[in-house]
């Protein structure tokens, strides 16, 4: 079985690693890669690490018809830029993994608050299926399209829902302190974001409210039950991927903790809930499609629970591999490492 | 002025440290380099960025005697160990650095409690001097010993104290998320250290109460006037110098704590208070004997504190001298770098 | 169609390599998992990327009997060791990939010139195959165990070859000149190569004959056609992952030198000769079984020769699998990404 | 005894370590900091590494007035932009040490050659002084102004110097291979030069003919005696700072090579000739003003020899301070540091 894909923003990061893990998967096959101001370029010219067969093509302009026998869209563009061209794709009968913001919210306003703009298919958004696989196959396996989560959200909302299901947590005190490598950042062109700058350097950002909070308290209170506050604090980390979300949390029988997070992901092929007591390491997800989840009591009240995930794999372009298998059938793994490369 | 001076310890990443600065300082003279296990050895075999002029020294034995006219001794050795070497010198009537953790307890039982083991001279304790520089100058003055303080405690008493002395915080709610270069554990030979391990990695340590979390305990109450209670997650991240608190704190009067913090700290040369909003990078205390506090305001209840040190400078060897400094009168900046090394 | 495999010495970094690399192949499965010092532990705990499915079992000893479903043993060992393990599973009936030295020469003299220790087998070096799969897929296929090259020796002789057989080189002026990511020292406990060491530092070392020169000597000769005279300084870098040599050549002919090795490797899905002029980067082939040679040339009889691969892959594992692909009949990129993993 | 100083092109990493390095200096006054861009905003706003005193100041425009008291001008503009503002500081009275390359040359046709851009005072190249400290004291004493090294020629040119004087090296057979931390490519906003470009990468550039080949080849034959030809590759790595170039050498009497680098540099503070067969790491002189030389010889006929600076210290502002040193006629060390920053 041999499904066709496009790309679109294929030569940012995640664009990178979408067309390395499609190309890699055994039914998906790549026609399309878009692009935006690098347009009638060679691919390898930007993205030397593909190989000739694909990146002796040219980049199609962002604007550019899609083929008929296209049937799913991949679309890694700017928020903002995005839900014109998956309204397109969606017009035009493909199905789309959307990897950017613009429909990861269900309310207009809330995404205006995070975003700064105006939606231009509010609509749209309360049909929209928010990609969390392991919590949203059912909605996944139906979807035309599917809004893909951002990083920092899957390394939350993980370790948070089976919590805040048991309603074990005190909801106004989620203290969560993330470390995100630095192509979360992107492939943009800034001071900050030079060699010298981040190498052997360390530092908070985006506060007092980063955009991804939003994401997380909507999605934790549809998933969780639960409306809760986030107090969350971002940093950005000298080395390419990797991010780990340190959850200060407080609540009841912080002794069933350990059981609730194991019992929900006792059969998850990309979730791994350590032995109690035992922390996790970005390094193991390294290259892999799995989020690792450690938990460590302090007393009855207190815990803290560490997440660990491939920024650009669980945290973007895997997960969004993920719910592609989903949408059309497949073994939800194919073409997805659960193991690390390492080191 | 010459002052000569010993260094004991002086092979691990502190030593080395000690090493540069103090033969950089016009005063101090180093006429002795003590070691363990590479006792014998030349010092630059050990550490080849060591000039020639010291680099060609033998390293002495650990339990070599101390000329007469040595005044001063850094002991750079690890806890247990230090405390003998601390109290020879001090029966030989030099004055003593001790960058160990034996001497940073008023409270035997709580030194015990961290380190789980005996102290051999709890009677010496009451005595001790703990040489926060910006908070002990008085005492570090008269002082015949200096306990040195921890590279974690450092970075976060100095923006907790003027917050505790203005009893604006809800003690029972500091949560404090550190995140520290690899040079802070040390020159030891473990897997977990090599490099490939290290790089490209990040993880959470030292729960469920890291051996710091007593000394910040106890010295928060002695300068800050207020029993708190500390939930501390140390982690380790892939770069050699930095350390960096994230302060997740709870209290009220927020809009006052900016103040607070800037009015404290006006007149220091190694503490930067930011302008409120802006967050501080470790980039810009490396190779500096700075601590940099930045403070994000949440709401009237809320605040981020972020602190940066070097955690080998400010964090250890940079503060040791400071104290020298100030134990010998001499001008508290002499011989440190207030700027950092960028990049 | 389903083939057993037994990896020994799973606990290095080729060894976790091989395990991501296998159990994403749709036909070899791993049933067996041979370990020195860490026998008996689970997997996970030493190599704590793998996922649970392998993760969970444990760690069978060196000298463990393998069952006889096992039809192909890949042995990641160190030199030395490795003869025996490979004499064991051959009278077993298996068929083996070394990874080791042991098997990589054809002369007793010269593996005992390399590695300064005897040879137990010398009778069955006449016999081995040397898996430089692009210059040896006749001979693997057939072969019942097959010596995989060493790092330095394939970034070396892949760009080396082609020039050899058309005469065109001046074989007593060949200086490489390699730079390594600190993966290929391996995983063992030495000062030198803890972070705080490698980070932020390069050196060169393995003067003045590095082992593997011998090996890349005799191999160029074998595939050459010449007796050549290889000048070769290898340096360590701050990096993972990833090998660069840099082939300062003389020669005649130079103008003729890109077009040798564009045919030579037109048709190699592993080999990518870059547009003349164009220098590779290692970055373009980490995580990928590629090696990326560019040249440019300095006037009619010099030239420089640039080649890239990632020494974990095309360097160890990688060509390990490509050879396992070859001798059983598999498409020979079968499980091996083409692309490199971008950033 | 107090200098005042200025400091134009102050926001680039030469720029921030002068002020680093001078702010240090017991005899050297900063006054004047200038920028181009970034003119009128705070100095800390663009080098947060800069503490108060330095960093609440306002950076003064390029084309700025010099203030009558100022006697000592550090130029770390960009080539072609350096010469004007050199020339008007001469015009001024000033003393200037230009860390450009623009008075680097004697020969203007060299000069254009090398930069390919036309000298607007070609006149002046005749009566430069090339700062290469260890061998232009004299001169330097005297000079009103000093063109300051380049790095990759300082670290080629301290090794070679005495080979050359002493007649003993194939003068067509200097093949050089030199590897830069990303510091060396400036603070320039270039995609290449991203962190998750660079960082896990290793690439050559700078082919066929580097510009810093004509700076090495012209005084080689001032300093060396020597017409020679150099085949020089750079490569760039993922470390701030550091140089590490390998000299593959060939000539005759091998054997006294040694002693002839060690008797030229006996006495040098800042150039270490390591014991024979011992080779160099760019830790050991990272944070230091030194040159580290090792030597390998092959045989009687061929040697290695390494060498290692911080590019920004010995390869940039650590020597302009070296040369400021010796024009002021203080002692050459001063405000230096000969010992590694380590780790």
């Amino acid at each position: 079985m041999n499904i066709n894909v496009a790309i679109l923003g294929s030569t940012g990061y995640t664009g990178a690693e979408l067309i390395r893990l499609i190309d890699n998967h055994p039914h998906f096959n790549i026609t399309h890669l878009g692009a935006h101001s690098q347009a009638g370029k060679k691919v390898s010219d930007i993205l030397p690490g593909i190989a000739s067969h694909l990146g002796d093509k040219t980049l199609a302009k962002a604007d550019a018809p899609l083929a008929d026998d296209i049937a799913l869209v991949f679309a890694a563009l700017p928020h903002g830029a995005a839900a014109q061209s998956v309204k397109t794709a969606l017009d035009a009968n493909k199905r789309v993994i959307d990897l950017s913001a613009d429909f990861r919210h269900q309310n207009t306003n809330t995404y205006q608050a995070a975003y700064d703009i105006e939606h231009p298919y509010p609509d749209m958004l309360t049909d929209t299926t928010y990609g969390l696989s392991e919590w949203a196959r059912h909605k996944v396996r139906q979807a035309r399209w599917v809004a893909n989560p951002g990083c920092y959200p899957t390394s939350v909302l993980l370790p948070l829902i089976p919590l805040l299901q048991a309603d074990v947590l005190s909801n106004h005190s989620i203290i969560i302190d993330s470390k995100s490598g630095t192509s979360g950042a992107g492939r943009s062109l800034k001071t900050d974001l030079l060699y010298c700058e981040i190498n052997e350097g360390l530092t908070a950002y985006g506060l007092p409210k980063h955009r991804h909070v939003w994401e997380m308290e909507e999605w934790a209170k549809i998933f969780g039950k639960q409306s809760i506050h986030i107090r969350f604090v971002p940093h950005i980390l000298p080395m390419n991927r990797g991010m780990l979300s340190t959850l200060h949390l407080t609540g009841k029988n912080t002794e069933t903790w350990h059981k609730l997070l194991s019992q929900a992901y006792a059969n998850e092929p990309f979730v791994r809930v350590l032995p109690a007591g035992q922390l996790p390491t970005t390094k193991a997800v390294a290259g892999s499609n799995r989020c690792d989840i450690g938990i460590q009591l302090l007393n009855e009240h207190e815990a803290v629970v560490v997440s660990c995930i491939d920024n650009l794999l669980k945290g973007a372009s895997g997960q969004a591999l993920q719910n592609a298998n989903i949408m059309f059938g497949f073994e939800e793994t194919l073409g997805l490492s659960a193991h690390a490369q390492w080191p």
